[in-house]
């Protein structure tokens, strides 16, 4: 792209950095901000920087958040003899919209990839093997992504964990409520039958 | 949706104020953001905040720039007598990568649209009418967007400028190349066939 002006550019740039935004839409993006007010820019700006320089991650569940350790963790009313371990924080927020789980959490900070060069020392493993030692831990559900990843992390963990004296379990798998049977590929829907529950339990949800 | 940091909570605000990002995208470009290094992220938001307090307009054709004068209405290699109107910075662009053109530009940094409450005085309209007036120009091309604030501004202009001594004239419009006719729609299709143009003027573009 020709630009009129290094300003721009340099803006433009920055933004194409972001997963999926391309130039056009940097330049889109970047068009936008600069038809703002300055303050609504500031604040726009100094909420990334500050994010980034303030941001702590709870020393326990290693969550993000403000304190040295998260509300959830801190919280009286939650059941800490149950762990939900998940990828990131963004797995914490769906389970929680669930309002179905009142545990706590673990957040791995990513999943074993060794494609990506991530192996279990890159997440927080270790941190979650001490809780379980330390604190009477009773159940650990693992609520991981139905992918490769996620399937190697879970078989991973769970040889590190069997030898606790603690339930292990994993969210389950199957068709999608509003699923349509037709479009739901094979291994899901062979795993659904092989892993099929009794009716009244299903109802019982 | 359920933060965990208010700090989060923030960014992922400002970000889906940008168009076309909803609250998802924005957690996921946060976040993102939050696992950069902290000079990257960093240049990020300065690059923005800088963009944003330094940049300045074109004094002449009011096209975003780093000086007062802008390159392209700096340039002595350029025809000044033949002044392209665009909406802004971004149909500039275009049609410099046309290289088709070589005259200087106008940013009007805007189209009517009473439906927005933008009307020709929210425009650069006066400062195109003292260029034509003062500095013999010879042609003015509108390039302006197939729609119908570009035809309502189209309109003003050319009433406003039909009695100046110029060229007025406007980029055609047409089917564009490599399109099929039986997807073309109506309208276009009924104005390029009113506009037809003899073949040998055809060949010469």
């Amino acid at each position: 792209m020709n630009f009129s002006s290094k300003l721009l550019e340099n803006a433009v740039a920055e933004f194409a950095k972001l997963p999926g935004v391309g130039q056009k839409t940097a330049l889109r993006l970047v068009l936008h901000l600069l038809n703002q007010e300055k303050t609504e820019v500031e604040k726009f700006s100094s909420s990334i920087s500050k994010l980034r320089n303030e941001i702590q991650f709870c020393s326990i569940c290693q969550n993000i958040s403000d304190q040295a350790i998260c509300e959830i963790c801190a919280s009286p009313k939650r059941d800490h003899t149950t762990i939900c371990v998940v990828e990131d924080t963004r797995d914490v927020m769906a389970v929680q919209n669930t309002n179905q789980y009142n545990g706590v959490y673990h957040v791995l900070g990513g999943l074993i990839s060794p494609m990506d060069g991530i192996g279990p020392s890159d997440l927080e493993v270790d941190s979650l093997v001490e809780r379980i030692r330390e604190n009477g831990v009773k159940e650990v559900i693992f609520a991981l992504s139905a992918t490769m990843e996620g399937d190697t992390t879970l078989f991973y963990l769970h040889k590190r964990l069997k030898d606790y004296n603690i339930i292990i379990s994993t969210i389950a798998r199957g068709i999608a409520f509003g699923g349509e049977l037709e479009y739901v590929d094979e291994i899901t829907l062979g795993r659904s039958i092989a892993t099929r529950v009794p009716y009244e339990s299903s109802l019982s949800r």
